[in-house]
C-alpha cells in the first residue's frame, strides 16, 4: 500500500510534511537482498565476510573485562577522539579533539547538523542527483531545495554552485560527497575542491561533506577531502561503518569547536549518547594498531570486486550504455540505452533472475524524472563470481525484452508489495 | 559560558530555536559524577555492579561467532521483537510483534514519535515538572505547552487534563509517565490511569507514555501501564536500558500497527538502524531466559538501597522538609524547608562536600520558578552506605548555613564552571 493511502487510514494526526513520505526503496533492498536465493547487487553494504571478528570480538571481551563503565551511561570516549584526530591526518585533515563529535554514524551526523541549521522552508543547495538519507533528512523541514548538476565524469558543477551563489541564494547548507560519490561513484578534482571550498567561505555557507567512503580509494593516492581546504566553513561526517563494520553504529563529526556544545544537546535529545560499549571496544581495537593493514585488505579486495564488475559490465552491456570506474566507494553508476525505464527493468529483474538493483530515480530528488535509464550498482557486497553472475543476469533481462515504461508509482508499490 | 553568549559568537547562522538551547544539567552531572571523589546522587544511573556483564558478553561472543550478520546492517530483529512482548505482557499488556517498533532507546523512541506528531508550534500538554530530556525533544518544535499539576501523593492531576480537553484543547501529544515518574517518584493510581486513558480515546489524543522505570517496581504488585488499557492511542515507551544496561542503547516503542512504517522511514532518517549486534545480543541473552531473576535482583537491592535512603532521610533532614515512599524508579523528591534555595545549596554542596544531585528547577518547564526549594536524589547508583554518608553531607550542608538565594541564571553558570 502506498504511504498517501496509509496516511489517510491513519488514525492518528500526524504531522503536515508526512505526508509527502515516500516508501523508502533502501529498506525494501535490504530486506529483498537478505532472502534466499537473491542476488543483490543494491545497497552499500561493506563486505560482511571482510569484518574484523575476531579482533573487535577481542576488543569487546577485553573493554567487558576491564572497563566497569563499558555499560554504562557516559560522556563521549576521549581515546576514540584522539584516535579520529590520527585517522583523519592519513587524509590529509589536521583537526584537534575538541573539534571532533562522535555520533551513531555517519547518517546521524547528518540528522543533526540539519537540526542545528535548518529552519522550516530554509534553501539548501543539493546536487540533482544525491544519496536519498539526505532527503529523508531534509524532508521535515519542507526546504526550498536548489540543484545542480553532476557530471559523470567530473562531479559536482561548482560553476553552477558559484552562479547560484552569485545570484543571491544564501542557502543554510550545501551539501556534498567529494569522494566516492553516492550514487554517481564520482571524486572531484582538486580545483573543484577548492573552488567549492572557497565558495564556502566566501559566502560563509557551511558545506555538509559527507564522506563514508573517502577511506576506500583504489589507486595510490587520494585528493584530501574538502576538510584539509578550510577548518570553519566545512563540516566534515565520518563513519566506521564501511571501514569497520556498520552494526557498531559509531562515527563523528569535524567541525568548528563552538558547534560542539550546540551538537551535545541535540544529541542528547536524540539518543542520549553513542554507545560507551561500542566507543570503547572501537578505541580498543585501534589501539592495537590493525586499523592500516586492514584498510588495505579493504581498498585490494574491493579493488578486486570492482574490476570484475567492470569487466562483465564492458563484455555484456548493450550498446548505448556508459559507465565511468570509480576511484573511490562502493558503486558503479550505469547509464543505460535511453529507451531503458529502469523501475521496470527492476520488476522484470527480480521476477525473471532473482536480482534486485537500485534504479536511478531512487536519487533524483522529488518527482524528478531524471536518471530514468540509469542504475547503481553495488561491488562490495558481493564475490568477484557473483558479480559476473549479476551482471550476466542484468544483460539477460536487457536482451530477452526491453521493458515498457511504467509510471514510477507503481513500479515503487511494485517493489514494495513483491518483498 | 551561557548557551546564548556562545550563540551570539558563532560564525554559522543556526536555527532560530537553538537561541533558546541552555546548558544540559544532566551532561553537567554526568561528567561531574564521574570525578574522583565526588559522591553524585545526581542521575539516573542503574548500578554498574549489577550489569550481567558475564552473561551478556557471552551472548556477544556466542552472536558474534555465530551470525555472520551481527556487524552488517540489517532490518529489525524479529526474536527480539518476540521477547519484547513477552516482556510487557509481565506488565500485564497484551501486544503484537507488529506493534513493537525497536529504538536506540527510549529517548530517541519519544524523538521520532515526536517527528511524527509535531509541527511547529503544535499544542503539546505536559506536567509543569517533567523529565528534561522530553523539554529537549520538544524544543525546536516550539510547541505551545499547557502544563497540568502534578500532586506528590497521587501523581499527574488528570482532573487538569480533562478541564483543558473541555475547553477546547487539541494537543497533539499528552506526556505521561505512569510509574516511577522522574522527577517526582509517583506512580499513578488505577483510577487516574483509566481516566487519562479515556480521555486520550475520547478526544483522539496520543498519549505517550514513558516507561523506563516500570519494571523496576518495589511492592508485590505493581498496575499495568497505560497501554494495557487502550492499545490505539497510548503509545508505550520502553528500554533494556534500566533493566539490562544504557550502553546497549535499545529500547522499543508499542505503537499502532499502522504507525510503524512511517517510524520506519524517521528512525532511518535518523541513524539507518538499531545497532544489528545489540539486538542479536539482547535477543540471545533473554534466550537463556535469566532475565526475571535478574530484575527480581535489581528490585531487591533498588529497595535496599531506597529503605536506606528514605532512613536517612528521615534521621537527618530538617523540619519542614517531606518527600514520598516511591514505590517504582530510582529516585526520591525532596521537598525542603520553602525558604532553601536548592540551585545555591547545589553550589554549597559541590564546593564543601563533594556532593551533587540535581536542584528540582532543571525539571520545571521554561523559566517557571516553581520547584526551586526541591531536589531530586538517586539511589540506584550507590551502595547503601555511600547513600547514607550522602544524606549525611546534604544534611551538613543544610545545617551549616542556609544558602541565600541566587538568580537562576547566576547558578546554572556556576554548575557550569565548577565542571
Amino acid at each position: 500500500m502506498s504511504y498517501a493511502a496509509l496516511h489517510s487510514q491513519q488514525e492518528t494526526r500526524l504531522a503536515t510534511w508526512t505526508r509527502g513520505l515516500k516508501h523508502s526503496a533502501l529498506q525494501d533492498m535490504l530486506l529483498a537482498g537478505s532472502r534466499p536465493g537473491i542476488l543483490s547487487l543494491a545497497l552499500g553494504l561493506p563486505a560482511a565476510e571482510l569484518f574484523p571478528v575476531e579482533a573487535y570480538g577481542q576488543a569487546l571481551t577485553r573493554v567487558l573485562a576491564s572497563d566497569p563503565n563499558a555499560l554504562q551511561y557516559g560522556p563521549p570516549f576521549q581515546p576514540l577522539k584522539k584516535h579520529v584526530v590520527e585517522l583523519m591526518a592519513k587524509r590529509g585533515v589536521k583537526c584537534r579533539e575538541e573539534q571532533i563529535f562522535l555520533t551513531a554514524g555517519a547518517q546521524q551526523g547528518v540528522n543533526l547538523l540539519a537540526r542545528l541549521l535548518l529552519e522550516q522552508g530554509s534553501q539548501v543547495i543539493l546536487e540533482e542527483k544525491t544519496y536519498p538519507g539526505l532527503q529523508q533528512v531534509l524532508q521535515p523541514y519542507q526546504p526550498d531545495i536548489l540543484t545542480v548538476p553532476t557530471d559523470l565524469r567530473t562531479g559536482m558543477d561548482v560553476d553552477a554552485v558559484e552562479k547560484l551563489m552569485v545570484q543571491g541564494a544564501r542557502p543554510s547548507l550545501i551539501y556534498a560527497i567529494a569522494d566516492g560519490h553516492n550514487p554517481l561513484a564520482v571524486s572531484m578534482s582538486r580545483e573543484k575542491r577548492k573552488q567549492l571550498a572557497k565558495l564556502g567561505r566566501r559566502y560563509r555557507v557551511p558545506i555538509i561533506e559527507d564522506d563514508p567512503y573517502g577511506f576506500l580509494f583504489y589507486g595510490d593516492y587520494a585528493e584530501p577531502p574538502l576538510r584539509a581546504l578550510d577548518d570553519e566553513w566545512i563540516f566534515y561526517v565520518g563513519t566506521f561503518s564501511k571501514i569497520l563494520a556498520p552494526a557498531l553504529r559509531t562515527g563523528w563529526l569535524v567541525v568548528p569547536e563552538s558547534l560542539v556544545c550546540f551538537l551535545a544537546t541535540v544529541k542528547e535529545a536524540a539518543d542520549i549518547n553513542t554507545a560507551p560499549l561500542n566507543q570503547r571496544a572501537i578505541s580498543a581495537y585501534l589501539d592495537c594498531g590493525n586499523l592500516d593493514q586492514h584498510l588495505l585488505k579493504l581498498r585490494q579486495e574491493y579493488r578486486l570486486r570492482r574490476d570484475a564488475m567492470l569487466r562483465a559490465l564492458t563484455q555484456q552491456m548493450p550498446e548505448g550504455s556508459r559507465w565511468q570506474k570509480p576511484t573511490s566507494g562502493l558503486f558503479v553508476w550505469v547509464e543505460l540505452p535511453s529507451e531503458v525505464d529502469t523501475g521496470a527493468l527492476l520488476k522484470q529483474a527480480i521476477e525473471e533472475e532473482q536480482l534486485v538493483f537500485i534504479p536511478g530515480h531512487a536519487f533524483a530528488l522529488g518527482e524528478q524524472q531524471c536518471a530514468k535509464n540509469s542504475i547503481r550498482l553495488n561491488f562490495s557486497n558481493s564475490s568477484v563470481d557473483r558479480i559476473a553472475d549479476g551482471i550476466t543476469r542484468l544483460a539477460r533481462v536487457l536482451n530477452r525484452k526491453r521493458p515498457r515504461a511504467m509510471i514510477e508509482r507503481k513500479i515503487h508499490e511494485g517493489v514494495a508489495a513483491t518483498f
